[in-house]
């Protein structure tokens, strides 16, 4: 008996690199015994703060908030984020322009599911955070990929996030009569760029232009590091009115665990996807709902957010200082929690043995084996986030997450130093 | 500016039964100043019981369980569910065998997307669970549809679960090539109906002999009243290899607001769906999925599933007295937390006035409308579970929930009295 086939969409799925780099992992810590440093995943090695903690369990005392929310989200937490985002966007943002969902993650992928139709295409910005391909792949929509370019110089020295440049001219190009959508992550992963009020506008007249959906990724809204973030939502009427944000309280509340996102959008947007969102899984978990918007209430009337900054800054200067040491040229964040460090100069001995499942990988891929294995810091490759062609821009470089407590970002540089002794 | 067009499939989505009927509830109460009882839709109407409200409360001062979830669920969850299982199934389930998802209807959306090639074809019996279809068809599945039939008695009297036939010529004329799987839910919602090991191993050998996935909706594992409760995966090895079972910990725990469910399968079922899943909400929330796993661990060790069976064999009893002694049948139900009762005998005024929205109803949803406004209990309308040619089957129905406190149920009954001045 042959069992029966798959959806043919996974069927020529390489492995993820997240499973790639937790199993080299695993496996190195395993053989030498000693813990690997994991800066690969965007997770927090810290608990979220004491107040989202203390809401949650007070919220599972509520009968009624351990069963089903609305499909929509619970009253409260729609409210929370009425009040939070009518302040941020400097207009009402009423309950009907928001979608509670199950993690920013399937908040994209019912943006993607509600409206797309088979053949539709949507822009996304390369380097991309890879979940992005699928979503708007599952539905039956085509990924067109625009390149952000960093300038000739980031192989010898620092740059920062806004030296990643977009060309319009490109940008305008790739657009069709198909284009139904782009996608802009700012702050963005992995460059760790935040998008400038300059870049947003033009981004968006092309869009109210050619009348495509902005999907604005702003998972990292509270982490930029600069004086201010700047989202399309705040621009022009006629590009908020065609703006998606994506918000999420794992990214905001140092709670990945907790898979609580938010869309938030004009009334028309919010309907489909509200319709795609109860199809895939009807609803999101109560009890954290109930959590999150005691969170954001008690975050919006203290300085949290100021402070978190203030924390995330540090911990930035604490890594990037072994980098500075050492000359190895990085991308400095504006936003997000990761960085992006060029390793174009750090000799890996040619000999080095590398498994079979690398061989038709990037640089970046043998790169970030051999420092597990060697330097014992995780990092995930950034070719993961780009096609086939367009790889070489970032082969040379390794993203690192420092959204762990200082101590361990210490322990990494201390392991780290040892480069020196391959440049 | 005209808006960009919304993903066609969700173009001409009539209301959802839930969003009209929980209207209706809140407009009448708003009319009446008169609160009604919702017996409509399946949440519970107290709280999950204190072992696991404790285990959930516990799991968020663990900074870890609050971050991101292996995508294929934690292992302390995998490892509960392993345990739990192999008692079940006897013999050895591994946690290879097993996915945690975002609730069990993400769970059967991952399943079908797991699965499912564009024009593939999947059985479902009616009724059904209306989330079925549109996950089938979302993955771009065909469902066909094969009613169960019940007795032409039931217009007079009660009847029991199993006089709820399958007629398996019917099914196997349902069969053609492009047939991928086949959903079975036992216990059945909305009929209460547990399949009997030889309707299971009709249903299941007919899978094997044309090489069917069985997707085996056990949601309600835990609440069936007879002296066991048959399933696909304890038949025979050809049967349980062919068949993926979808729990829920929703149901099990009182706890639908929760979102932790699971699929238990052959290896080669539980990669699809776990890439599937992956790239529809990357992971389960983790802190409820830690309490879970010791949920399923108490209540192992523990009378916790006889003692809920117990008190709802005493729910039902509560419940169904008052349509004894006005001579209004339904259908014993051998598991689940529904009973479908056949309101053929009451006569609704037949100049009562009804909304447009329902004109093209079906009876049974002017039923619903007229007791939520005059006898202040809400419903469910079970035509909904039907496609349209077939609606007649269970248009003279109502579904009710019984997952209520009992002192919920008493009022309910003390209400239905009233419906001895319409027969």
């Amino acid at each position: 008996m042959t069992l029966p086939i798959h959806n043919k969409y996974f069927g020529n799925t390489p492995k993820d690199v997240w499973s790639l780099i937790n199993e080299t992992a695993a496996a190195a810590e395993q053989e030498t015994g000693k813990k690997v440093i994991n800066l690969g995943q965007g997770f927090f090695s810290y608990s979220p703060p004491e107040f989202a903690i203390k809401a949650a369990q007070e919220a599972l005392l509520d009968p009624m908030a351990n069963q089903y929310s609305h499909t929509k989200g619970r009253p409260v937490l729609l409210n929370s984020l009425s009040k939070y985002y009518s302040k941020k966007f400097n207009r009402n943002v009423p309950i009907d322009e928001i979608l509670v969902t199950a993690g920013a993650n399937e908040g994209m992928l019912t943006a993607f599911t509600g409206f797309l139709n088979p053949g539709d295409e949507v822009i996304v910005f390369e380097p991309f955070f890879d979940q992005y391909i699928s979503n708007i792949e599952m539905p039956g929509g085509k990924v067109v990929y625009v390149p952000l370019h960093p300038p000739e110089s980031f192989k010898d020295k620092t740059i920062d996030g806004s030296d990643w440049k977009i060309d319009y001219d490109q940008l305008e190009k790739a657009i069709t009569k198909k284009t139904k959508m782009i996608v802009v992550n700012t702050p963005q992963n992995p460059v760790g760029k935040v998008f400038t009020e300059e870049e947003l506008t033009k981004i968006g007249n092309l869009a109210v232009k050619y009348n495509i959906i902005i999907l604005s990724d702003e998972v990292y809204e509270n982490l930029y590091y600069g004086d201010n973030f700047p989202r399309f939502a705040t621009l022009t009427p006629e590009i908020a009115k065609q703006t998606i944000t994506v918000g999420s309280a794992g990214k905001s509340f140092a709670a990945t665990g907790w898979r609580i996102g938010w869309l938030i959008a004009d009334p028309y947007y919010i309907k489909y996807c509200g319709l795609a969102h109860t199809r895939i899984c009807f609803t999101t978990n109560s009890p954290l709902q109930v959590a999150v918007s005691k969170a954001i209430d008690y975050a919006s009337n203290s300085d949290y957010f100021e402070k978190t900054r203030s924390e995330f800054k540090k911990k930035y200067e604490i890594f990037t200082k072994v980098f500075d040491d050492l000359g190895l040229p990085y991308t400095r964040a504006e936003g997000s929690y990761y960085i992006l460090v060029n390793f174009n100069k750090v000799k890996i001995p040619s000999d080095y043995k590398f498994p079979e499942e690398l061989s038709d990988k990037a640089k970046d891929f043998k790169a970030a084996y051999w420092l597990i294995r060697e330097i014992g810091v995780v990092a995930i490759p950034p070719t993961e986030f780009y096609i086939k062609e367009h790889e070489h821009v970032a082969e040379d470089c390794l993203r690192f997450a420092v959204c762990k407590e200082d101590c361990v970002l210490e322990q990494a540089v201390e392991r780290l130093k040892k480069l020196a002794e391959y440049l």
